[in-house]
């Protein structure tokens, strides 16, 4: 996919809205237990549910790992599916993955060419050799961790202490990268008072931000710092969409969340 | 497994060796491709040939994922096979994962209970609660990412300019994390200059040590370096050892390179 596709979509849908797909065999509805594969006929009818509400799916990796070879198949049959019926949604592999150059070049393959996924998340710890190998491919995008959302990010990627933090660092050093119009971040929204400098780094890059919740100070905030004239963001919500209800109105329910996110997006929108 | 366990087979079979299995259906011998399961037949053939001579397996994960269901399936046989036949033998899932609490909960059962490596790498990038779940597992252990020996380890790991690098921060960080007694750390050989300080900082901790070639001179400043009283260290080879021939002698050429290893690492243990 371009990222003029994807910024097209944004605007036609009014959203820039991703839908986690962290799907967990013990969180989904009961009387989907006896479906063949549970974990594909949940992501499914969620998929179904509220494609038109956001403009991007991001499988968490671990999920299905957690499942073995079932939890593989899910996830071969769930990118399967949305690159069949919806071409045009941005598909996100949550993978996190970073090993050195021939490692990463079999990860490369596997979520780029096997599953073809949009794009991938990586983590920069190893530097250069481990992120360009991803890099290689022509309209697949790597989301680079930046500075995540959870209390551990302050262990290693922000030091008040010293002249220049590690995500900072990881922002200027991958700016560097070959093909590194490629390149996304993910930026946890918790953190909106690094955004405005994140900005200043990568002014045009698209931003990843998981952790926004359906409360509007937190959008209206990031908005405000984040966006570009491209649009330049993807706000992810996962459990507050995908599980809203564990009944069998689950789907709806999805919907309505995933709705109501896209409606306070569009008041952001500004054409 | 207990460190115990390991330390006792270390010195039964003289030998720190940890054999990668970073097995690839385009560098195996062509005759196995008619195998159903081509992976885990040549998996097994150098397990058993190999064996006697190494303490260690270290299955690189991406290059089962690379094959999808199919490869997911190679990756359980052969952990199965090792935990049936050879139950001694110390078994890290080479994964680099790195995800926050839930998630990384989700990989931690993936690999400590389903499949039951006795350990995981682990990327520090995201910090405590990416780790910790890991450590929460009586008997199994944890090997952080410290100084990878790739060339991208310098974009981030090392920082000349400031007063700590970031794998020093990491060593150091860690090391307070609960039950740190279960951490291991990887350490590229390629930087025997660092070990010094490495080991100032994590004087008992394991390390894992992969960039060593069958070259005497790197194996003799690496024992020098980095052994403790209790050993101390794990050094793998991949390629050098699996990949010593492509013919149908292919396991008779891996136990032999592997039998070289060993007979050079029982030099440097003292009893």
């Amino acid at each position: 996919m371009t990222l003029d596709t994807l910024v097209s979509e944004i605007r036609k849908k009014r959203s820039f809205l991703c839908v986690g797909l962290d799907t967990d065999l013990t969180k989904i509805p009961e009387h989907l237990l006896i479906e063949d594969d549970p974990v594909f006929a949940f992501n499914k009818a969620i998929i179904d549910a509220t494609h038109t509400y956001c403009v991007a799916y991001k499988p968490n990796v671990a999920f299905y790992e957690a499942q073995g070879v079932n939890g593989w198949r899910s996830l071969e049959k769930t990118i399967g599916y949305l690159n069949h019926y919806y071409p045009k949604i941005f598909t996100i592999a949550d993978a996190k993955r970073g090993d050195i150059g021939n490692t990463a070049h079999q990860y490369a393959r596997a979520f780029f060419e096997d599953l073809d996924f949009d794009s991938i998340t990586v983590a920069p710890y190893m530097g250069k050799d481990s992120v360009e190998p991803f890099l290689t491919y022509e309209g697949k995008f790597t989301i680079l961790l930046a500075l995540t959302s959870n209390p551990g990010a302050f262990d290693f990627q922000v030091n008040e202490k010293e002249e220049e933090s590690l995500f900072e660092s990881v922002l200027k050093t991958s700016s560097e990268y070959t093909h590194a119009e490629r390149l996304m971040y993910v930026v946890g929204a918790t953190k909106t008072e690094y955004i405005k400098a994140i900005r200043r780094l990568v002014p045009d890059s698209f931003l990843l931000i998981p952790g926004v919740g359906a409360q509007g100070g937190d959008l209206k905030a990031v908005c405000e710092s984040a966006m570009t004239d491209q649009v330049g963001i993807l706000i992810n919500s996962s459990r507050g969409i995908i599980y809203a209800s564990r009944n069998t109105d689950y789907a709806e329910a999805a919907a309505a969340r995933a709705r109501a996110l896209q409606e306070e997006m569009a008041g952001f929108l500004t054409d």
